[in-house]
């Protein structure tokens, strides 16, 4: 939760006469996202959020990600869509910092997905992963296997500080990953953070897809792990078969999984989960003394990684047997 | 800013069942409001905030707070409107802290406000004084004289590390105020905190008034006093007489000053600069080391009391000659 910079009124009314959407009524910073500053603006012409980007975005990412929303919603995806301004510009500069206003969506994110919602949002990844097909930009994926070593540096000699044997576990599973890393399987642009806080449903329906800001192309089954982590698990550590079962039939009610994507399965989970461990490990290690937000659990996802581990084919997913588009 | 407390989509929906305003659209966590967790909260009926009461606010005080804005509201006071539930009630209970929720406001705070703000406010002041009367319950002031002193000594020894020589001053004068503070002057409800970011604009005009939280039962020149010092000094440190001048006079539009409120003006103020002194002083030296939230410059309002004692009267703050009541 943040909101780092500093919005005047005057400023923002200013930068609002750049757009053909009426005048400021209301605003307020809201507590969402880890990188951004984020705004609910209120104008006589609707509702919008107002995104600062800060330091640790890339500013020459912005069109990747500004294109991305506005190719997705134009083929029917339920996302943020960036407002143009009157000279048909989408990024603008506020208080300092690039920025970008994009529509409100209604909705509200699930602490505790259903197996109805896990099915939804298989469903609703299948349809980003082939909306994305015919975008033009393209946006190497930083925190995939070869990106994993230079954090796993970071964190160094401290790492078994927040675990003992963590260091031996992560060196064994990051050697295995990147010698068998999958390399020949379909790939495209893929949300590459889509936890449940990304994912708005209203009224029993998902209804809409937020935070593009870590998409990138990458395999698309690699995006389908990460959803298993992030939806699947119950809190006690658990793996819901039932959850990763309805996530895999709505994903592949619309995109069918090839089946070396089915077989390379478990081993992306591994990397998921390795992935998640890895920039939590570091977030964990560099909280600043006397911080009041407590960054999130690096050891849950050891716990998942150990399940994948465990897993002898994707079946312990909940896949059914049968069901690779070529099998 | 803060969300202190987390809500849940589900936990959130279940308690709207107790009103009669629709189902839950969207909420999202605000950063406003040092004190407690606010959320905005959009619903098939309407858009509302829903407060959460934090540790430093006493539950008892919250029939005060919440039937003041009702009072308020009824006597035409444009303010956030506590909602009441099916049964009645307008307290609730909601992730294990009292809540409330409250009509939304429209309208942005000015950071810089000008002259016409500063009239603004003084009627809409003067405005909130008048409607105040007869509500029932009553609050005492614990950050008014009586609790100057307390304050101090929690600062203690450590006042000068913030600025040298502040402790005598802050004793001298503290010594002066308890000996000369006025006692028959006007009192009833006084908001006691209407900065800027607690008034709302909208159309040039002022829309609102927000955050009762430190109303309480005292002086009503000193609630001017308080906006003297909080609307009327630019950012250099110098008051503004224009500003001074409207704010005044748009307050004895409505309500006129008597003549010993007038006389007791300069007092008040440097009672006002010093209670809001002291209070940053406290906060400023209990900051947590690497805390992300940098605690109000209490050496501004060194400044604003080293103004008030440099007064000869009320005239400096730009007050007509003849203006009292009783004059």
């Amino acid at each position: 939760m943040a909101v780092y910079t500093d919005v005047s009124a005057a400023g923002l009314s200013e930068y609002l006469a750049r757009y053909d959407i009426g005048t400021l009524v209301s605003f307020h910073g809201i507590a969402e996202g880890v990188e951004n500053s984020n705004f609910l603006v209120q104008t006589t012409g609707g509702t919008f959020i107002l995104t600062l980007y800060e330091k640790r975005v890339d500013p020459t990412d912005l069109p990747f990600f500004i294109g991305l929303m506005q190719h997705l919603a134009a083929g029917g995806i339920s996302c943020p869509q960036p407002v143009a301004m009157r000279d048909g510009e989408t990024l603008g500069v506020l208080a300092g910092r690039p920025c970008a206003m994009v529509t409100f969506l209604p909705g509200v994110s699930v602490r505790r997905p259903s197996a109805a919602n896990c099915g939804q949002l298989g469903e609703a990844m299948a349809k980003l992963h082939l909306a994305g097909q015919g975008f033009a930009i393209t946006r190497r994926n930083a925190l995939s296997v070869s990106g994993w070593r230079p954090l796993f540096e970071t964190a160094g000699a401290r790492t078994d500080t927040v675990h003992p044997g963590l260091a031996a576990t992560i060196a064994e599973e990051l050697a295995d990953l990147e010698a068998h890393w999958p390399a020949d399987l379909p790939a495209g642009v893929i949300h590459a953070d889509l936890f449940p806080d990304n994912a708005f449903f209203l009224d029993e329906a998902l209804s809409g897809i937020i935070d593009f800001y870590f998409a990138c192309n990458d395999l698309l089954a690699y995006d389908v792990a990460v959803c298993l982590n992030a939806w699947c698990f119950e809190a006690d550590g658990a793996f819901n078969a039932t959850k990763g079962r309805a996530l895999l039939a709505g994903y592949q009610s619309v995109r069918p999984l090839e089946t070396a994507e089915i077989e390379a399965l478990p081993r992306l989970a591994r990397g998921a989960a390795l992935r998640f461990l890895l920039t939590r490990l570091v977030d964990w290690l560099n909280v600043p003394e006397g911080a009041l937000v407590r960054p999130k659990d690096p050891l849950e996802y050891l716990k998942k990684l150990r399940f994948h581990r465990a897993v002898d084919s994707a079946r312990d997913y909940g896949i059914a047997a049968a069901a690779g588009a070529d099998a």
